[in-house]
């Protein structure tokens, strides 16, 4: 490789050399090339790697740890990564026959987008289960619906307005990306070569389309489908990152799916924000009472959480749906979970691409049924029971059944409108070959399902009342019938 | 009792005790009896415990301290409590016989809902201000109020639409539970028992109507008014949680009462959020500039705050109104504060139980006067000189004032609009013998007030302009005005 | 001076004499007068003073360090203030006969608002690149732009509605100090003065109009511009505070430029709130990676940033447009950056105050050209390139100038409704002599620009895409189109 520019690189790396990995950690010669130049390249992700447990453990080490403390899953390791610390080669280096944006970088053969199939090679399980977690399938599930491609292209437009009339045309693949795909997933292509003149001379790199992006969909240069660093931040990878409702916020914060905004006004959520430094994130096992004393979304959905004793009260699970009986949110009505994390798969009797009829009853053939249900509400309660008496696990329970019957019939109202407007022609619908999104009144029947009942679910399931009521729940739950159906009544004249 | 059945909890117990409560700490042998099981049933909340005051010390050891240290009120506390930590049994065992939840489990009287009543064993004087609190009085004061009730209605539905009609019914318990009655409290009541199988046999319980909740105002199983637990969260039940605004932001965040919004953009948030690691959120007594460097809620509201050479800056207070003398949300006007915190003994010279007029004259027979409103202004602003000057004081008191006397201006606009429409009849009000926020229009009014002229004025009271501008402020308040106008001026025809 | 009334405070003072300044810290006979009372009428700020570097350090000692680590960017500071402390006296009493405030106090000459004309004895460059800042314009920027002042107007009220009309009237400066001039600024005027009865004694003092106020353009009673306390809040004046989001976020939450709310729901974001408490915020210079692991807003858009070499990434500046090739907000379309922080001197071809044609072409004789914008952009870049390769950035980039394309298209297409709804007169525009934005169909247009595109594009531009879909995005940007065109299309027959 060629020599740094500066001197200075070379003092820092024999700097760090000295305190660090020269004496104390294994870093590998192919890593040690890399950083020769990145620590001065991009010193910022170099300085935040060496807060990493990668860089401070060799898997053979981590192999080494009983059970219930391993943060690897893999019952062994190739020799040639066992004994080295995970580095920038370790990662960027892995099975680059099966990377199409592999290129030689230096006479090293790099690729730029580390997917969970990399990662799989120390951590196979935690793979393996995100790949039956819906979330993993976030881009397929939504592009490759043509419904929902719909309600994307009416949302992203672009618009243009003449002649009195507005059209909307497709949206480009850049808007997408900074829209639905940025928290769905892109798929990463490669489209040529570019060269670009470095701070080390003139070097070639593959122009990677859809890139960057970390969405928990995002489908990969070897064809693996996820992003580990969506949750497990770069270059870090801490768990203590994973576990707290701020990683979970970049993607479930908004009017469609606000959980973190339930979770901060819910007792939980106040006790976080008080204690949370007092708390212990990086604790494998995780205990309740003693390492956090209130739920983080983490502890609910998917860490492992044991009792003072070590005995284990949820097993650890990133497909998250294994403790989830209900779908709250995303679609029009709530209903029991798919049973496949493929959803394109599902169709209900009208033809359509949904999980349940326009009316609300579920399509039972795809999704999982009563006994399924019953199952995944004990492992959620198990959790719960960690603090919470029976009683008061039962009476939120009940509590939370109740507002996902009462919020699917305002959404029935809401359809029953709809579906009014579009029989009379007032509004045109799928029957006159019409997208059911594309209309003024259609906006309002989309808002009343995918914000409002939305909202008031979650506020619900999470004790974050105050969200349900005023900001973006009840209230409008109804005034959105009333506007509806006002808007039935005057305007169905004048249009016609 | 029965025996545990794992082997495991009784030597959790054993450790627990050798270094804790079996040789420092004075558990009660009633106390030891519960956590015998609960170490293992419900492990988060002894652990919680274990980080309390209430664990640590001992009531007659918390009498010893001088004054102004001092968390407990009461001048003497009963023999029987007085030397032992207070535990499980010390709080859920008390005064069983006035509370209609106690049940006989495993030989005990236990009851599940502690109250203010039981907390007045030791915090007496706490008990009785907060009871003067309208706080203590929120699930009365909104259910007892018919058009409040008539409010509850048409929020929480349900709603269903048939032959083109939009009809309401009553909203079940549940569902106020989970939107009203979260905050305000429900009432629980005792429908019978259910037969549990538990991990230590098969036991009986009560069963629990409104139950689990820690609304503000929730009526307890003995008869008393209000949740402590709100905001001194179980079972830590820290001075540090109060005192740290997230705690407030469970029920004042929503558009109906922003607060927890506006202090976040004010200097007041600011500070707070990037120095409160440094504050010491537990010191009694509180010390301005030492202890905190910004006012929490809790400074300006709640809290003895004392300057460096221990003098009294503002004494304690759980009646909040003690510093308040204008209620500046949740009605339609802000006005002077109600004399008593039962404000369903409140009626107006149009017979409606509303505190002003319509056109927001206050009705002074149920208000404090001039000089009550001099005399909470005074201690307010105490809190205020602190660390600002006279000039700044005025300055800023003669702006939210002014803020006051010109949204409720705003309001009497949007109200001369709906008495316009319920005049000519576009519109149903309580005139025709219909609620007066059952329509469309209707919605918008109540926006103006309940939303709008609310949120510009908390942003006005504490300084957190940003929130009063456009985020559901000023811009909304103005804008409501002109589709208000423009919808009697279009709708009338058609509606005719 | 008079003798203090409390004996309290002199043995405070002799306590912090023997602890702090008396000995160790060299705070000037003028401010010891001062603090001689003001430990006790105002102990807050005393104490808050006492944790800053102006109490800690000299300016002496200040301009001793490394240029690197300097925060002192004068030469040379005058001699009597070069050995003592920052107190009270040396900021207070500065340059008193520029001051229109300066009143006699207790026989000083002191005045009230401390402005960047005071802070430039010490920080000069700072200064100097402030005023070069749009931000030190605000108040005049706002309040001297007749369009923006029509704008104020119907934003701010106050609105009457009688014989079925609503009459809207001038604002009052009270209502416009707590609205558009909190953030912007007040111009703070001296109106006589007032007497007061203090703790010691009565006493005259000057009353201030516009105050309290700390926008960012503030008019100052020495006739400079700015508030440096908005940022570098008083009375610790912490660089630790200025660097951390919360400050930021005063003025920049609203949905008309809601960059903090954008930030919180970015990669950044996540980790800044997720390790924040791990990072040093005091350090200067400041090391990418090592003192901080993702930037705030001050990373990106202010500070000097350095390498772990010592390497200067980028240059501190006080004139944020330094970086920032685009003006995102605030105006109908985002354009190039003015040239002038004055931005009372554009006016478009049409005559209107805009960078920009009412149809978006900007109006480059007032903007920087492509040059200026390149090399900006290559400035804010190198904050990048301290974590991100060149492809990532690239690729950045890029999404954000496509975002920036379709919504000053979907912004346009808005203008063109607006514009047929003037044309053809069911509207009154500018043609008809009247203001732009002060009816219904006027403020959806206006939403259009200030809330929807302005909110996507800052979502783009920080890589928080969850506040740029659903929160108030695209789905609101798009939505808004239809709800317009509905509207022309139903409301013209009826309003003609």
């Amino acid at each position: 490789m060629r020599i740094c520019h500066t001197l200075l690189s070379l003092v820092l790396i024999m700097a760090l050399s000295g305190t660090a990995w020269g004496e104390d950690v294994a870093v590998s010669g192919a890593t040690e090339d890399c950083l020769a130049c990145h620590v001065d390249v991009t010193p910022g992700i170099v300085a935040d790697w060496k807060n990493s447990l990668h860089y401070r453990t060799t898997p053979a080490d981590a192999l080494q740890k009983p059970d219930s403390a391993r943060r690897v899953s893999a019952k062994t390791i190739p020799q040639e990564l066992a004994d080295v610390t995970v580095g920038c080669a370790e990662c960027h280096q892995l099975n680059a026959a099966e990377h199409a944006d592999t290129f030689d970088h230096e006479g090293a053969d790099v690729h730029v987008v580390v997917t969970p199939r990399d990662c799989a090679t120390c951590h196979p399980i935690e793979t393996e289960q995100y790949d039956r977690n819906k979330m993993a399938w976030a881009h397929t599930n939504l592009n490759g619906n043509p419904l929902y491609r719909q309600l994307i292209g009416v949302v992203n437009g672009p618009y243009t307005f003449s002649d009195g009339r507005l059209t909307v045309s497709t949206p480009d693949d850049r808007t997408n990306a900074e829209s639905c795909n940025h928290c769905h997933g892109t798929a990463v292509q490669i489209a040529g070569t570019v060269t670009r003149d470095t701070s080390q001379g003139t070097m070639e790199f593959p122009v990677l389309v859809g890139w960057p992006n970390q969405g928990v969909g995002r489908i990969n240069p070897d064809h693996s489908r996820g992003s580990c660093t969506a949750c497990h931040t770069r270059h870090m990878f801490a768990v203590s990152t994973a576990r707290q409702p701020y990683t979970c916020a970049q993607c479930h914060k908004g009017p469609d799916v606000p959980a973190y905004k339930v979770y901060e006004v819910s007792k939980h959520g106040n006790i976080f924000s008080t204690h949370k430094q007092d708390w212990d994130f990086k604790a494998v096992p995780w205990t309740a009472g003693q390492d956090f004393a209130a739920p983080t979304c983490a502890v609910c959905h998917i860490s492992q959480v044991v009792d003072a004793g070590g005995n284990v009260t949820a097993q650890r699970t990133h497909a998250m749906n294994d403790r989830l009986p209900w779908r709250l949110f995303g679609l029009i009505y709530a209903h029991p979970q798919p049973k496949s994390p493929d959803t394109t798969v599902i169709t209900n009797q009208a033809g359509l691409p949904l999980p349940t009829e326009l009316t609300g009853q579920p399509v039972k053939a795809f999704l999982i049924d009563q006994a399924g249900q019953s199952d995944r509400t004990q492992t959620m309660q198990g959790v719960c029971r960690s603090c919470h008496a029976s009683g008061w696990v039962e009476g939120h329970w009940a509590n939370l059944e109740n507002t996902i019957h009462q919020t699917n019939a305002q959404t029935l109202a809401a359809t029953r409108i709809i579906l009014q407007a579009w029989d009379s022609g007032v509004v045109k619908g799928p029957g006159a070959q019409d997208s059911p999104f594309n209309e003024a009144l259609e906006r309002l029947w989309v808002e009343q399902w995918l914000f409002y009942a939305n909202s008031t679910r979650l506020a619900s399931a999470m004790g974050g009342a105050d969200y349900g009521v005023f900001a973006d729940g009840r209230w409008f739950l109804t005034k959105n019938l009333l506007d509806m159906a006002e808007w039935l009544e005057h305007r169905r004249p004048a249009a016609k």
